[in-house]
């Protein structure tokens, strides 16, 4: 079973009351530097500052009464924990989230304002994955997996619809890839809403799993990869990847300075906060690795969770 | 001669082709902090980042074809500049710009590459005075004040049409004051917009010469203002100080403190660069030294202009 773009539309009626239609931003000097005429899809503004917040919401909402009653849960340290806890708080049903217990205080924190309960484990894969077990069997709460889930697939894809909406004569839409949430949603949302249109994505050098995957024709997961794109360091998924070959034109790989130069770019001259793993889809434009000149270029960006003390062109 | 509301309307659709209509956003959390139902209107997201491009634009976009061909000029080192550059560069025609010598190498840079012509100065009020009338003598260039100008205060004014038209229902408006030509602008297009609609603005306190003004009666000069606030720093104009005695309600101030904190709560939750500033706006809110809540409050973001670099938070 995969996703149709039926899936995607369903979940664009079924969110609309509880997300933010977010705005599209233009900015001619950005415009300038990179030689395309960019439009920015600014999922940073979204609720909880991520697109994932659209994902989590479909999954909860698609719950029959009866399902929702036991509650959601996941393991997830990021962006995805925040924005089940928000969409489950919404529907009034509790959110297990288990967690390493060396999680940033400030990632805790956000999950537990959105009253998402938290279970701490190990920080290893088995004991996440056991623990999110235990959590299942006490509560029969149901699994949300950050990306390879095809209600949160169906709900990603609604960004680029929304985008579409907005800006119908786009030649391409760059986004960027991790688990393959965002790309696989994009991508079947894109191609099915305007034949012909380009689907590429951003991943970061030094995390560059899902660009050899492609290359490979099969998963290669995923090890100790070390960009400072911290949305972006999870395998693919098996629903994901099949998707992704079947729709993305190619993965262009983003420089840990690209990003941050293109990053930094966008603070100053679009006046809004992007996350780096935003950054790297803006930064397939910035480093300039294929010609793209003269296009009309929807550029996804997925979040704006930065740590304000610590920005990565400061020493 | 002041300025009609029939000014404002003329001067949006005058400026419409050239302005970006910017984005209202709500946040959850900012609603929650200050009590009232809050409406973020994101001159922050305006071209050259600040409301001033729609007074520049509609003071040049204004002239007769003949007055525009001798260009415009003022004297600024601020927003202001880089809005007036920009506006005539659309337009086709020279913006010169006095800058004092001493004004930072960023904002000599960001003026050029607008394509202002800059004449430099000794940076004292009467060598930017008698240096601006040199220029005007000699290129014939007419004379575009940062505030104290009709033009100017009509196409400032527009943003507040903007932000009704987005919001009509809103029980309060607030802006920031400096000079005063946001305030007088947005005062007027308010008030005739919506019958008891209640205009409220936002000043350092260690720069509350306008409060200090409105409690006299008459216009008392900014001394030596040491806010980090730096476009808030100017004294009230002539012109728009009676605006302001007609049609504002009454102006609070806010501590340095109350600024910064204002400012990095709508970084980090709103994910948008605001300067300090537009931070002041917020700070009425933050500060709650009235009682405002329950109501809907349409808050206008001035600008985003901010070296990243060097942030009020950062020791």
């Amino acid at each position: 079973m995969s996703v149709s773009f039926r899936d995607i539309q369903q979940a664009a009626e079924r969110i609309k009351p509880y997300i933010h239609h977010t705005p599209v931003l233009t900015n001619e000097s950005l415009n300038r530097q990179v030689g395309v005429q960019v439009f920015l899809k600014c999922e940073n503004l979204q609720k909880v500052g991520a697109f994932k917040f659209r994902g989590a919401c479909n999954a909860v909402y698609s719950l029959s009464d009866e399902e929702a009653a036991h509650g959601v849960c996941t393991h997830s340290s990021g962006n995805h924990a925040q924005a089940l806890a928000l969409a489950a708080k919404m529907r009034g049903i509790p959110a297990y989230i288990v967690m390493p217990s060396n999680a940033p205080l400030v990632k805790k924190n956000a999950v537990a304002g959105y009253g998402g309960q938290i279970t701490f484990c190990e920080p290893t894969l088995e004991a996440r994955e056991s623990t999110l077990d235990r959590v299942r069997l006490d509560t029969g709460a149901n699994v949300v997996h950050p990306y390879n889930d095809e209600r949160v697939i169906a709900g990603q894809g609604t960004a680029v619809l929304e985008l579409l909406e907005d800006v119908p004569d786009l030649d391409v839409i760059i986004a960027p890839v991790g688990g393959g949430g965002l790309l696989s949603g994009t991508s079947i949302a894109a191609t099915e809403t305007k034949k012909g249109i380009r689907v590429i994505a951003g991943e970061p050098e030094m995390a560059d799993d899902a660009f050899r995957s492609v290359k490979a024709g099969k998963i290669i997961p995923s090890t100790n990869p070390k960009s400072m794109a911290d949305g972006l360091l999870s395998s693919l998924g098996q629903i994901n990847f099949p998707i992704i070959q079947d729709r993305v034109e190619q993965i262009v790989t983003v420089s840990e300075t690209g990003i941050t130069e293109a990053m930094k770019f966008i603070w100053e001259r679009a006046k809004i906060i992007i996350e780096p793993s935003a950054a790297v889809a803006v930064g397939v434009l910035w480093e300039k690795k294929i010609d793209l000149s003269g296009l009309k270029v929807g550029v996804i960006l997925s979040g704006g969770n930065v740590d304000l003390e610590k920005l990565p062109w400061q020493p």
